[in-house]
């Protein structure tokens, strides 16, 4: 016997599963939830995704994602107090933003140096930022990496690169298990770790 | 110090959120994978589903929702076994097309009968199916309601109300747990359950 599914349907459930946290059944249950409120939620949901998906792009300055040219933190004057926060990726620019402990700027790096993948500084953007140190004033680079073997690899070039800047190079200190990613910490180990920063 | 978010994005994790299975941290951790993959699967997504908001209707036979005016499994006329299953909503018929045991169409109730909240048999549909009866040449109505109050008060006004029709009335037997709702068991106990259904 043949299945006989909706294929408008089935496409929709198929793409909610590849979601993570979604498997198969959760994304059937989540699209049931759908159907069942197609005015209130689902033709909302659809929109506010297709204008995000339209309009997110990588801040020019920061590298951090919005559906702005600049992104919000960089928008904000009041963010401008001469400290950046150097992070892998957006998951980890949430993780600081959700523990409400740093009142500076940013730089995303988009991953770590990989000359098997070719990352170099260039993609990850380390000569923009060696920029930003005199363009901006910024007188402390925060390192915020993952204790990994690329996040201190990556982490020690960043330091050599901004060496000849006038920037004070600090790391984030106690707090990040060794291996541990920062977008699993909660937010008392984030803010912890950044209050006890150290020279790098 | 105020938050940083891009009014687009949480505006979308905020209605990610209301998703069954979705906390906020994990609606978080899905746009988070959307922002990452714009092209290739938050495009597609939020495409599909403005396509299924705007198309979903219930099918003016059975009451299926589908984007087609008549379901795929009352277009398909390999289905018209002269059986109907009747089931209280649309999470169940699809459970019961999960168990993959039954061959014949649907009477989708949308609902149990309930003086307080104003369920008539009219608002289930209940004429509309005595109706198909004649009109299909069905041959036996099989009731796959709950094992809980309402399911069986629904389903015994349901056999008076299709007592004088020629159709055979049948509900599944074994294997349905008492106060068990359909839609949570597993395939193998549903197929069981239906091959072993009794004469109402
Ligand atoms: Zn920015
Ligand atoms: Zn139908």
């Amino acid at each position: 016997m043949a299945r006989a599914d909706d294929p408008g349907i089935e496409a929709l459930i198929e793409l909610m599963a590849r979601l993570p946290g979604l498997g198969p059944r959760s994304a059937r249950r989540a699209v049931l939830a759908l159907l069942g409120r197609r005015g209130q939620l689902m033709a909302p949901l659809a929109q506010a995704m297709a204008h995000v998906a339209l309009t997110a792009k990588d801040c020019r300055v920061c590298g951090n994602i919005s559906t702005e040219e600049l992104c919000p933190i960089c928008a904000d004057p009041a963010r401008a107090n001469g400290e950046v926060c150097v992070v892998e990726d957006v998951a980890d620019l949430w993780a600081m933003e959700r523990a409400n402990a740093f009142q500076g700027r940013y730089h995303v790096l988009g991953g770590t140096l990989s000359a098997l993948d070719g990352v170099g500084p260039v993609e990850l953007g380390i000569p923009r930022l060696v920029r930003r140190v005199g363009e901006e004033g910024l007188t402390e680079v925060i390192l915020a990496l993952a204790a990994t073997v690329d996040g201190q690899t990556t982490a020690h070039y960043l330091a050599d690169a901004l060496a000849e800047t006038p920037a004070q190079i600090t790391s984030l200190a106690q707090g990040v298990p060794v291996g541990g990613e920062l977008d699993y910490l909660d937010d008392g180990t984030i803010g912890a770790a950044l209050r006890a920063r150290r020279r790098f």
